[in-house]
């Protein structure tokens, strides 16, 4: 079997809902005659998603969302498969802006991103196809913000629906998904070991909280950097040592940003970190560590898979995956993992669907994920998992919605 | 010293925030001319937060909020400064609801709850009161559960702030306070070891979540039942083992009800469940065990402690605090730790300055704590710890509200 | 029923081992005719160990092992039942030796020891009985540690069986009941938080392991001291911060001593504490917090229910248990859980008849548990449990006996 | 810069005490014309290992121990830098033996085992060499296993110092070197979320004790399997569910073996897993997985790097690595971490050094590491680490020794 089927198909073997979703859609056909278009990282576990909203009836057209997270395989069996794909690992930002603008070519009447680039392109530079969108989706907490942003401006112009914020997404997605896959990269990349080791995470978000309880649960000692204060005293409760980024650079061996802001490890932290310091990004965009600073002030700097070495002196520093999410972006990086993804994607196509039908409806802004769609898809996994769960009794519910009953 | 204010002084030093509070209070006399009245469970940390409010003008009447939380000492020590205390250990259901309507004969002008009993009073019995009252703030998730069915009908009269509805309360209170606590509180009236043992834990809202998260820490194998499926699946990726309740019943070994509804443990459990079961409640009322079957249908009952054995043939079951807030209830129970409701309690006192000062422009209904308390209290507790924290850079802080910044 | 029976009732039904262990020694009588002078902490679960060995034919007299763990209505149940016993809670240390002489007059055969002050006794101020003695069995890690100090200098004249060197033992006895005991006695006196709290554990042997592991689970950030590099190194690995005691001594909250050693924490110390720093132990002996320091030093003292506050002007350390074992001796203590104190005392009990039957074979020294003792416990607790485990099959025994088998 | 270089710098930057040893052999050249033959997994971590010994004065001969764990850049780099190096990655059985005769052919006076292929070698087809040996060092557990069964039956004919039988070793090799280096692996090769997984660990060593631990600390459900009752029961007290491989068969999604025997997976086992049911072996040699069944039996046999997919019917069961050890034989992986390696092969140096000087007087046996080598490789690491512990006083050291001081 060639390759890229062969990773399909090992994830779609992991993703019960979105094969529970599938097979309704193949009958009820909700997303006939819809074009959507797609800017998300393409890989196997997306390519299952693609598979459901194809199995719908929809056309889909699909580009990547991070210049170094695209599987070329997988491309290769989603276009064997029919699906218009325009993904290419390692591509120049002219040729991920230009795969961007061929998606939108399709004229897609629902979009779904991954950090907002797709929507960003149709307000700016392709406005024109700006009439026909009924709406959108957004898988990432940095899109939203994004989005929440250009609303607030009122400069979007047509309904989102907001993916990660909902309990299905940022306590599985965020949490475990991040954390696990994070650490998986590093690991895998660097061989080195997390017990023992000073981790240092930027931002105590979801993403933060996952991957700093699991590298502590496998042996770190961590510390914690934040600017929100209650954030911070979560952290601190949750038993993690609390520091500004100056006081912890020059104590940590291996440095995580997760915060989704700009500049967080930057030269003044550089100079004072140790030799042999590991620095890596978990937030969407690859701006948190300042990549542009090293690139241009070490002394020598030194390439291998996944890993660029930057040395001052007698002090070397080590940057994995170009700064660029590291769960996705090194060699050895698979994303997240499956089983989170089929929650996740269950939503993207619970929402899409949501949009096709409801769309029209909808005024434009960001919008939650109704209720109903987030319990449906933990319902369809609970069965999977073959797991039974209590149901209110008429006693209890009536006791829930009463006050009367007092001490 | 006298016990009483011993314990207070005690509990005092480790409460700073609720310490700086008062240095200003007494500066400021924001509550000067204020009556308030509260049902709160009376004991030492009680006392500091009762002093805060004093020591910023207020005149104080108080009771408790359950009938076996009170500690006689304390309210000793209280009545010694010039408080009007009228709990009283072990009291009957009449005496504890004349000491609630002793509280408001002194026609208080703001209320603090915990789990709306006094609300529930005026709003019932005392409607006479109603117009003097400016507003409440309630403590627990019950009692907030409570005021919003109230408000939901329309019946709810006056504003009140929802003291547990933030994450300086949930995060703390709940997750580490409750978890916390009434581990200790079965570990000290039982005797019996966490680790091997086949925990049962109802419920994973934040309470049931730091019970489940700290048993299994101790190395206790942990099954949760839930009603809600993506709190369920939360509990599934957590790690734990999911089941109803009639599955978990023949297979625990000690159970925690921490749902805050009616009849979880009922008699079809008890039917399951091995000699030598440990039962008890970390919710707020003692109505999630069904303890009324237990004492008409038992063959004996044997009494020590803070422990009742109900036998039926060859096996016997425990009952913990008569099915009350086990933390609280058992002779050894202190309830929560000191330094969460130096948090919990600092949220209450800046909560009644809020009421004092702005009930009269709040609608009746359920109101939340303003962030701004929220983050002052965290700013206060970080100081106190001696922690730093970053702040936004300008770029940074607009980066954050820009949405031009993709890929 | 009195309270020391319904004591000794709770603590036997999670005793299944002993009990099984007592049904076969009400047939076969291993103890017949056999006195048994016992120093231990005589409280509910003791009790159980003495009627064990009273079921198999043995006349115990018994007396304490620390003036400060007896439970006075435990020493009424036991002589009720007609067992010969000497404790008595808070005795002087005249009263304690002279309850030490009262075991020995009676002439006892096998000694069993928790600490060694029987033994101690009988080798130095009542050799007269010494050729009487078959053997002994000693509980504790500080006793054999004495014991072996003893036989190395050849003064110790019978075999004695080292109860703690065992995996039965040290894995649960001290790593589970150690470090679950101690933090619940230390929680339940002084009402504070374990998560967020900066806690110092002196010592990483099997206890100090125990109690750094468990505390930090619950949220804690734990340093620990250490005097043995290998064991540093262990901690450091397992996620701990490492420290000298003068480094972490500025910084501790909360402090526990678990080396078996003598000033651990001196006046260097206690002059670099915080302000509310909280001092306990967890070792045998009351020697590792220099108590009499403090005594002679401090400008003021306050006493509390197992709480001695020392001030030094603005700055008070509070002392628990007066440096004593924390788990025994606070009010609220009630020593190991249950079910670890089962598989420790089945140990003492199969060792007991062990040495009866095979004392007089024996040269005098310390002795190891033999394995088939051990290993009969274990399958016997893995049957209580209903556990069942795997079997080594023909093949594999030949396997793993074998060296031919290679890549 | 070559790629193997690259690798072996990289490594050898996280290897402190290595290079510490290093600086030392220079000097002193303790190794000065010994012949060494090696056969260890050859990669970058064993290379820096390879040129401590040559920085000693020693001529090394090293192949492989692992047919599938040769990383070929490293051997170029090695034989580039003058070291024969005879491994090759995917050889054939008759490769692997033909390489290992090579090493011997170079007739060496210490052996460096890794498994004890050499010296089973050596005892067998090659005992001409047999009078040239001072002795030998074995790595890990399975390789002391057989040598112990070998010194038993008085087979083995020359002094073998156990590496893998230390604290250093076994303490951080086999728990956090095994865990996280087998759990990465997994996680890289299948991209499946451990969070919510029911995960099988066979055996409850050190080995299978850092993997249960880890892999629940990361979120998953894991039950262990034990055929030593003692074990077991660690396994239940540390709060593992306890079965038996049968019973655990239909339940466990992902079974990784640690036992060190054979058949721990079979046929009988094999019909009772789940679909999509994923199996690895982290413990030494490929026989605790049956693959031989599999591969004879399955319907039909899928490929892919690292997974082999036997289907039945329409369940398919997923072996990595081919059954061999999964840290190191998956085509991501990198076998264990670095920083342990460090300590590991520190012993391994340092024992070699101790062999050339005292192999002679050595009896033909298994000899435990001398403490003292154990102790100075902890002082390095802690030294390198910036760590200082604490040091006995005198008094301390006199009371360590008196048996004296009691109650």
């Amino acid at each position: 079997m060639h390759t890229g089927e062969a990773k399909i198909r090992w994830a779609e073997q992991y993703m019960p809902v979105l094969r529970e979703i599938r097979e309704r859609f193949v009958k009820e056909q909700p997303l006939a005659g819809i074009v959507i278009g797609m800017a998300l990282h393409v890989e196997a576990k997306t390519a299952v998603l693609v598979r459901t909203l194809v199995a719908g009836g929809a056309e889909v057209h699909i580009t990547g969302c991070n210049p170094l997270s695209t599987q070329d395989d997988v491309v290769d069996a989603l276009k064997a498969s029919g699906v218009h794909c325009y993904a290419k690992r390692a591509c120049t930002l002219e040729e991920y802006y230009s795969a961007i603008d061929q998606v939108l070519d399709a004229k897609p009447s629902i979009t779904i991103d991954d950090g907002m680039d797709l929507i960003h392109r149709l307000h700016t530079g392709r406005r024109d196809i700006l009439p026909l969108v009924l709406g959108g989706c957004e898988e990432t907490t940095t899109g939203i913000h994004r989005l929440k942003a250009m609303a607030k401006e009122k400069k979007l112009l047509f309904p989102v629906v907001a993916v990660n914020d909902t309990p299905m997404k940022h306590f599985f997605d965020n949490v475990h998904g991040t954390g696990e896959s994070a650490l998986t990269a590093i690991m895998a990349t660097t061989n080195c070991l997390i017990a023992g080791k000073q981790v240092v995470v930027a931002g105590y978000g979801y993403c933060g909280r996952g991957l700093a309880t699991k590298a502590r649960a496998l042996g770190a000692r961590v510390i914690v950097t934040e600017i929100d204060p209650r954030r911070a005293l979560q952290a601190h409760f949750d038993g993690f040592e609390l520091m500004t980024m100056r006081e912890a650079a020059p104590i940590g061996e291996l440095f995580v940003t997760t915060t989704g802001n700009l500049s967080v490890l930057t030269a003044d932290d550089f100079a004072l970190m140790k030799d042999g310091a590991i620095l890596c990004n978990a937030g969407h965009f690859n701006v948190e560590i300042d990549i542009g600073w090293l690139e241009t002030n070490a002394d020598s700097i030194g390439r291998r898979d996944g890993i660029d070495s930057y040395s001052f002196g007698d002090r070397t520093l080590h940057v994995l995956a170009e700064g660029r999410l590291v769960n996705l972006a090194v060699p050895k990086g698979m994303g997240h993992p499956i089983e989170v993804m089929d929650l996740s994607f269950a939503v993207q196509a619970l929402s899409t669907e949501y949009m096709a039908k409801q769309g029209r409806n909808l005024t434009p802004g960001v919008h939650e994920v109704p209720t109903a769609i987030d319990e449906q898809i933990a319902r369809i996994k609970l069965a999977a998992l073959g797991c039974s769960i209590d149901t209110l009794t008429e006693e209890q519910a009536e006791y829930m919605s009463s006050w009367n009953v007092g001490t």
